[in-house]
C-alpha cells in the first residue's frame, strides 16, 4: 500500500497519483489533501494518528512543504516495514515514532474477533524498531515547484516497487544519520492537574490537547482555565449544545461540545495554553 | 465492493479505509465524507440515491452518528446481495428500502447498449427482498469515540470477507426483529397540486422536494408558494439566472436556477413546506 | 485506467464511480470533482495539466456541463492511446492537444532513474497524434439531468472495456469531423515583455497567467502592471508574506506570495489582463 497526503487541495493530488502509476500498480490510499496550508505541525499530528493503521508493508508519501524549491532536503525514513517519504521538515517524524509502538487493531472490540495471530495488535514489531533515514538525491532540486508530483510521489512508488526492506539499493537514496525532528510540546504534570496546549482543532471543532487522557480517569468534573466542565466518555452524554471534556480517539484530552464546536465554547485555538485542574 | 460514507470530513475517513485493509483487500468506494455534520436525514437521502447503483454483491458502511458512545445499537441490514452497516438510527433504511426496487442501469440510454442479461436493470431481485436485520455485538461499546474506525469499518470488512449471504455466521452479528426506521415525510396529493417539503438542498443549491416528479407531466408552468415558474426538463431551457421547476435525477420535483441557486431564489431551506399548484 | 473529473462536488461523483463499475473493473482515478461550478475554461486548464501524466492507455471522463439536457452533443476524442469523453463544449480539447506533445516523466530528476525505455518521456507517440472525434449517440438525450452517471461514465467504462484502439466498434459512437474547440487566450509578445491574462487562480491563491515562463529567463526582477517584483524559482526565495513572480509547474508565469495569496497581492482575478515588462 502507498498512502498519499498533502496540503495541495485539488486537483494537484491527481497528478501525484498519476505519477505513482508511471512506476507502480500498488494500491493508493489518500489520507488527506486538505491539511491546513503549509502547517507542518497539524499535518504531522494527523499523520501520526492515521498512518499506523495502514497494514504493513506500506510506503507513506506526505508533502506539506513551505520550503519547496529551497535547499531543504527530502528524506525517506524506515521503521520496520513502513517507509515514510517527505520533505526534511519533521512532517513524518511523529508518525515514524508512533509506528514503533504496538497499537490495538481496529475491530478488536467486535465480539469474537481476534484480528491477528499475535493478539489484537498492529504495527507490531518484536522490538521497537529504530528509525533509519535516507536522503533523496535529486539531480536538480530547484527545477520544479511541484516536488509532490516530480520527486516525492515517484520516489515513493519506486521504493514501493523495490520493497521497504531493500531501500538501500535505490539509486536515489543515501543513508544519513540526521534528519529534522518535530516534537509536539510536552504537557507539564502537576499534583492538581496539568498545564497543556491545544495541538489541533479538528473539523468538528473539537480542541485536541497534548494532555494524556488518563488524567481524566475516575473524574466526573474537571476545571479548564478556571471553569468546571463535565467529564464524559462520549459527546451525547451531555445535552445538545453543552460542553464537555472527553478523551478523543487519539487518547488525548479533548474539549468538545455535543453537536457543536468545542474550540468556540472553550475559547481556544491551536497553540493556546490550557490549564487543566482537578478542582 | 465496500462503500464508505460519513460526515467525518478529513482525515478520519483514511483511518476507516486503513481499518478495512486490516481485514480485506476488497475494492473501496467512497460515497461521501462531507455529509452535513450529524444530519442523519440528509445523509439517508443521498445514500438512498447513490448506493443502489453499486453492483451487487456490495457491503455499505455509513456513519453519521450523533449518538456515538451512547447505548444506541449498531446494525447490519441485508437486502438481497447488499449489506448495510450503520448506527441504528435509520441512516441506511431508506437505501435498504430502495434496494428492493428494480432500477434502470446507468448507460442503458446509450445506443445499442443492453447492460444486463435480464434487461437494463440493476439491483434486481426476482422478488422484492425482505430487509433482514442483525445487531453488531461490541465487547465494550463505550470504549471509543471513533466507532467508524474501530467498529463499523472492521465489521463491514469482515462481513465482506465472509460474504453477504453468510452474515449469520459472523461471530459479532445477532439477528434482531426490529431496527430504528427513518421515513421521509410524505407529500399530500391534492386535486390542484401537492403539499410537499424540501428534503435536501444539494451543492448546486437545487432544492429537492419530496414531491414525485410525475406531478409535472405535461405542464409548462406551475405555481410554487403562489408564484408561477416555468417547468422544464433541463436547466439550460431557461436563461442564465432564471428560475425553473424540474425533475431531478432522483425523480422528485426540484426548484432550480440555471447556473444559480434554486434554494435562494425560491427562498426555501431544508424542512420548509412547499405548496405546488397547477394554477 | 479511467479518470473521472467534474464540478459535481459530493456525493454525485460516487454514483459515477458506481456506474463505471456496472461495466468495468478498471482502475478509477479521481482527478477532481470540485472544479468551479460550470466553469468550462478553468476545468479545461486543469485537465490539460493533469491528464497527460496518466499512463496510457487511459480513458478520461470529464463533466462540466452547463448545457446538460439541451441539444449539445457528447463527444469522445482519441489521441493515441488516450480517449477523452465529455460534453461537446471544448472541455477536454486543450488536454487532447497537450497529449500530442512529449512530456518529461515524473521522477526523471531522481538520481539514477531512467523511467522509460525511450528516455524520460511519457504520453509519447512517435508522431504527434491526430485528434479523432466521435459523437456519443444517446437514445433519449433529454431523459435525465444526470448525464454524468447515465451517459458519460458508462460510455467511458464501455470504451475502456472495448479498448481505445477499437472505439470504432462501439455501438454508440459515430465518427465526426468537427467538435467544439476551446482555445486559451494567447499572450501578445512584445520587445519589452508580454501582454497576458490570468487563466486560473489555484487553491493556494497563485494567479496563473497564459504567459510562457521562459519570458523570465535570466531576470531577477520584472514589472507587472507597472510595479516591480522579484523573480524567483521557488516561493521560499522571498520572505514569508512577500510577493514574487515565478514559473509554476504548468510552465507559465505565476504571480505568487510566499505562504500567501498572489491573486490578492497582485490584485488580479481570472480573466484580468496583466502587462509584464522587463523594466
Amino acid at each position: 500500500m502507498l498512502t498519499l497526503a498533502s496540503d495541495f487541495g485539488s486537483p494537484y493530488p491527481a497528478a501525484m497519483r498519476a505519477a505513482v502509476r508511471q512506476y507502480s500498480d500498488c494500491e493508493i490510499l489518500d489520507v488527506a489533501h486538505d491539511f491546513p496550508r503549509q502547517d507542518v505541525r497539524t499535518a504531522a499530528f494527523w499523520l501520526r494518528e492515521v498512518l499506523p493503521y495502514a497494514p504493513a508493508p506500506a510506503v507513506h508519501c506526505a508533502v506539506v512543504d513551505p520550503g519547496v524549491g529551497s535547499d531543504r532536503a527530502a528524506v525517506a525514513l524506515r521503521v520496520g516495514e513502513h517507509a515514510l517519504i517527505a520533505p526534511d521538515n519533521g512532517l513524518v517524524v511523529p508518525a515514524a515514532r508512533r509506528l514503533r509502538e504496538r497499537m490495538p487493531a481496529a475491530g478488536s472490540g467486535l465480539r469474537g474477533v481476534d484480528p491477528s495471530p499475535d493478539g489484537d495488535e498492529i504495527s507490531a514489531v518484536a522490538e521497537p524498531a529504530a528509525i533509519e533515514a535516507f536522503e533523496i538525491a535529486v539531480d536538480d532540486p530547484a527545477s520544479s515547484t511541484f516536488h509532490g508530483r516530480d520527486v516525492f510521489a515517484p520516489a515513493a512508488a519506486l521504493i514501493h516497487e523495490r520493497g521497504v526492506a531493500s531501500m538501500e539499493t535505490c539509486s536515489f537514496l543515501d543513508p544519513v544519520d540526521e534528519f529534522v525532528d518535530l516534537q509536539f510540546p510536552v504537557p507539564i504534570e502537576r499534583g492538581d492537574g496539568a498545564d497543556g496546549e491545544v495541538l489541533v482543532v479538528d473539523g468538528f471543532g473539537n480542541a485536541i490537547t497534548n494532555v494524556p487522557g488518563d488524567l481524566l480517569d475516575g473524574r466526573d468534573r474537571i476545571r479548564v482555565d478556571g471553569t468546571a466542565w463535565p467529564v464524559a466518555d462520549h459527546y451525547a452524554a451531555v445535552d445538545v449544545g453543552d460542553g464537555l471534556v472527553t478523551v478523543g480517539s487519539h487518547g488525548n484530552v479533548e474539549l468538545a461540545v455535543n453537536r457543536g464546536r468545542g474550540a468556540d465554547r472553550f475559547e481556544v485555538g491551536v497553540g493556546d495554553d490550557v490549564a487543566i485542574r482537578f478542582s
